[in-house]
């Protein structure tokens, strides 16, 4: 069994839940498409970096990332930094013949999008986007029922991405909310995920016609240390300003004919992390909230009047991925779940020589996509969505 | 206790829920504002009415509405038909100066509609129009809520209107999917009732981007006999052309600065009358669907970090109309109970000499959203809804 | 259309729920088997049967029930009075050749029960006790699943009615806690509801082996007007003591093989009107509950692996009764139509000359059951229950 | 920061679960109370053992376990076998002086637990019975709410498990259905949860009264491999019998005056892990679903009446654990995390030389309550359990 030498760019919430990835990747998938070892860890600084290594099961540490990309031992670069590092680090990344994994969205804009995908092109490595809840099992289940034609024809796909840890106008100026280094707001941080699940489970975005809004204009500067989501509140200090969106709401129609709308915002109150989608087809609907990520709601017209009515299926060892997950139908998954599965989709591309979904191309699609909506919301109009090629 | 006489225009699906109202009212609320006789019924021939008339307990019937309109007996006119009839009766009800009580949409257009305000406003009588889930328990609870600030300031609202009946390409081709008789489809049939509420518990509507689709555009001619809701399939035999929305959607600028969205659709397979609406403000959110009518639920956010979520409240004796409801919560209540309720209010602004809400005023002011909506969904733009005075 | 009197015995909460089903019965159920005449109403005095008279739309009140049950025109008595005058009015009713309809439990003890029956049985007049939740359509398309076999052999049926009205032990003192009156507390009030529809839905009752508790041993003195469900606190007044059951819980052993449980109590925070039941067969499983009463929840063993999960089916017009309900799934019923539905099925016995069920032997049976809960509270051990004969 | 050496007994589901806690368990909580180090795994044969080593990470393997607990490196027994080995093992391990997990049940009878938990108290080590479900975050949230006194004083409980992975007569005769490996049924194998949960949350069962059952006399035999979990079905060779319970049912006098029940059944078509208690108390109640496992359900009768209803809490950051979790809530736990609470507790109780509960103590109180169930069933009367001293 090959073993692949891991680089991991980060070590804060997305650091933990990659390495938890790698861990526990063989346990789940066995045999494993590779054994993945946990190699070298960077960080903002030695200290930091020296830390992680020591939490996250790393054989090595650095303070500067471009020792992770230059190192030729290391066959896999995981970049799970704050955005605007993504493209520098993975353009590197490529040229020096690394399979990447980043995380979402894949760039501050499309045009930053772009080069990272021509970059992996010419490099010829595996290249994975990290829009882990396309992982979820249900969400997986709702696109064999998709592809099985379970439901029909698509007509109308209705998304929401709902969360409340910065509702709070007190909760703290984190880099998320930062043009300069996220690129959007709720539209990417979020809002992207719903993107992606749109085009995984109904296909291309023509065109878009959205709205987008920023309520809470100014947050506490933060001080000192790690950036945090925000849970604890910046108490009276200094505040800046919000420069993105806080909610973004858009119509959509898909290429082949469907529409739907995508919604997503941070000023929710009592929605935690409120994925929803809900796709109503000429034969069936399905429904999903990751809330209740083991659960998938699906209805079929065809099922007799005194018996019709959504179904809800909890995922386990009968639905995707369920061979390696737990042995039981809600023993349950969390977050944790949807990285190992990532990972072991992930491995298996370099491991055989293929490739995954949702890779590099796809990452610069959604951007293509926030691009649209950054677009139509200024102007008002709908917006053409570019394709990209090839 | 006064007497009042009612005369009603229609025996199909309202007339049975508001017959249901009027003998029910009195039940219910006691002592009541005053009792409704039900006088007199009319249906399209002499036989169908009669045959209502002993169903739905009324003294006397006819098979020509003008003899309603000009019975001096007559207090209140109902009026419960489709929807092209609307503004004949009304106007003419007006000038006979009676009270009227008019089913949704008010009329086909924002015109139509405008004269049966106008002609109420001249005949000053009380006049109402049935927005019946405004009276749902939980809705006025709600409203109660956003009115005392316990959620603060309103930012977005997200209504949804979702039904399955039709979406069976076979189910006939009812009034409801013909633009002469209708007005509109999904709009003003179901989304009409969204728009109130949005109306109700946000504010006015300023403008709105709208999209509208028609996925099923032929349906079977019905045979003979009454409407049905078309839940039973049509068979092979001819079918006629559908020339209205199966769905809609919108987005929506409030005119006190709230955005927020509705979506209605006949095509939503396992949704029976799926009314919800989400409503995030500064302070906590309010989350509503009808199916589970008895139940609000309403996050706080002053609610401690670990006692914080949507509480579940079941309506009943402490919330509004709970006097005159069943005494413990949960017993539930159904449909019939709306009207019930719409009655009592209705029934009290006759007995006080007040007004009542929603009236014409607002029916009109829901058709003006209507038409911006279709105005908009033709030309993919934002469209301003114009005010009604006064 | 056959017309038949009915004298009303009782003009509190079922006064109301009987009164409404008598008006609404024709209305949602047409051509009716017969059309109800709101004849007469009893209360305690004069004045209040004059009132009730007014409020339920009777022709005549009367002070005295046994005016009601004397009067030649009346074809049909309801008891909806409390308790320990069921048997008196319906033994005399009977012999007066009256159909009747009695609030349940049909008596305070069985003995008192078997009076009734055999009263009934004497006069040959249609019968029927009012457990109404049987009329609940879901509760009747669960009865129709299992009739069809389509979870199989029932192993294991569990019920509860949970409730909160008197959970504050400051809620005044109704009849309902005095032995007398009610001759049990939760297990007659709520817990006799379980066990009919544990009989109707998986058959008789072998033996049961239960406790009690009475964890609320006084409450306020009620201080004149009528009986209150106790929602508003008896201030700080004198008090009395509750001499029954506030929770009882039983372990059954069916006649057919099956096992179950049945737990009620009256001290359930957030529970309001919490009637469950969850039954597993050897091909399914079937789950209800009250307060969300248009729904019902099955799941088949026989469904595919990935597309297996309970199913949600809303009540409508493809499911029991729904010819005479609302003409779409969810617009949905409350408590009074279960009462309607009640109604219909018992116009209809009397209008073929046929029987109902449940009836007064189902009455009595389950009040056989009751006692034998008592006792085996009392002992602690397994008690059998005896069988009305024929 | 303290290493310590695990050997692990075992390599299926539990030792699956096991590993992934001990590799991912300083990820979570850092500093970490001890890093713990994957030293030796012990399966049936050196075969097994090798490849669960390369799976589950582990440095060494063995196809004996007496050589991890005869290994003086070890610091850590972890004993994850079938319940019959659970005994021998244990204490062998204890007169080693190693710190000991054990899954759960403790053993297959009271007496066998007796001699493991006087092995331990003669050890001085730490000890733990892996009832995980206590470290769901929701129930450790139940509890910091019962400790508050959030909702007063508890009157009742009211626990069930319900699978159906076995449902099927077909699936196969695992150990767990044979009473010489398992002890019993579904009462030891999950029964036995909810018994420590009604323990932890309410406090020692005084009295039982039971009822068992075994619907399925005959399964499958298995043909090699590791056990299963039955999801697969077994065909139609051989059969053997199963000589322990499929449902239990038991009622519960606590030893403080609250009553309960507690019902387990393999039987239940559709319920997948459906681990759900609810507790009344006087101020209050508290509803858990582990099929929902991320919320709690709570309801205070303190709460105002247009106001009160079940609140529903998604823990994270701010509920007990949150610390060392996933930074929002609803991103959500799987079973994983329940297994890395534990190691969490486990080894911070050697760090600091402590103690952590449930411990062998708790493993044995829960089999002396499993055996009064059965000894309850067997002569149908309420039984006494004996409680452990000290």
């Amino acid at each position: 069994m090959r073993t692949l030498n891991v680089g991991l760019i980060g070590g804060g919430f997305m650091g933990k839940a990659h390495s938890l990835a790698y861990a526990a990747m063989p346990m789940f998938f066995w045999p494993a498409p590779a054994l993945p070892v946990r190699s070298v860890i960077a960080e903002s600084n030695e200290e930091l970096a020296a830390e992680a290594a020591r939490r996250f099961g790393f054989e090595r540490s650095t303070g500067d990332w471009r020792q992770v990309v230059e190192d030729p031992d290391v066959d896999v670069v995981d970049i799970a930094t704050p955005n605007h590092l993504h493209a520098e680090i993975a353009v590197a990344a490529a040229r020096a013949g690394k399979h990447i994994i980043c995380e979402k969205p894949l760039a501050r804009t499309a045009p930053e999008a772009a080069q990272m995908w021509n970059a992996v092109k010419d490099a010829g490595t595996v290249h994975m986007v990290a829009f882990n809840y396309r992982r979820t099992p249900a969400v997986a289940l709702a696109k064999k029922y998709l592809e099985e034609g379970a439901i029909g024809r698509v007509l109308n796909f209705r998304g929401t991405y709902l969360q409340d840890w910065s509702a709070d106008p007190d909760s703290p100026l984190s880099w998320r909310f930062q043009k300069d280094i996220a690129g959007s707001g709720a539209l990417g941080d979020i809002g992207s995920h719903v993107v992606d699940l749109a085009r995984y489970l109904v296909g291309e975005i023509a065109s878009v016609n959205a709205m987008t809004s920023t309520f809470i204009p100014t947050r506490p500067l933060q001080s000192g240390g790690a950036d945090s989501l925000g849970t604890t509140r910046g108490g009276d200090g200094p505040r800046g300003d919000v420069d993105v969106d806080d909610e973004v709401m858009t119509m959509l129609r898909f290429a082949d004919g469907a529409v739907g709308s995508i919604e997503a915002t941070r000023n929710a109150w009592g929605r935690n992390n409120h994925i929803t989608f809900e796709i109503h087809g000429t034969e069936g609907s399905i429904v999903f909230n990751y809330e209740r990520r083991d659960e998938l709601q699906v209805c079929f017209a065809s099922d007799g009047g005194d018996r019709r009515g959504f179904r809800t299926v909890y995922t386990g060892p009968n639905t995707p991925y369920g061979h390696g997950l737990w042995p039981i139908p809600a023993l349950g998954i969390g977050y944790g779940e949807t990285k190992i599965i990532e990972a072991y989709d992930f491995f298996s591309a370099i491991a055989t020589g293929g490739s995954v979904s949702p890779n590099f191309k796809d990452g610069y699609q959604a951007t293509l996509v926030d691009d649209a909506v950054l677009a139509s919301a200024a102007t008002g109009a709908w917006t053409d969505v570019p394709q990209v090629d090839g």
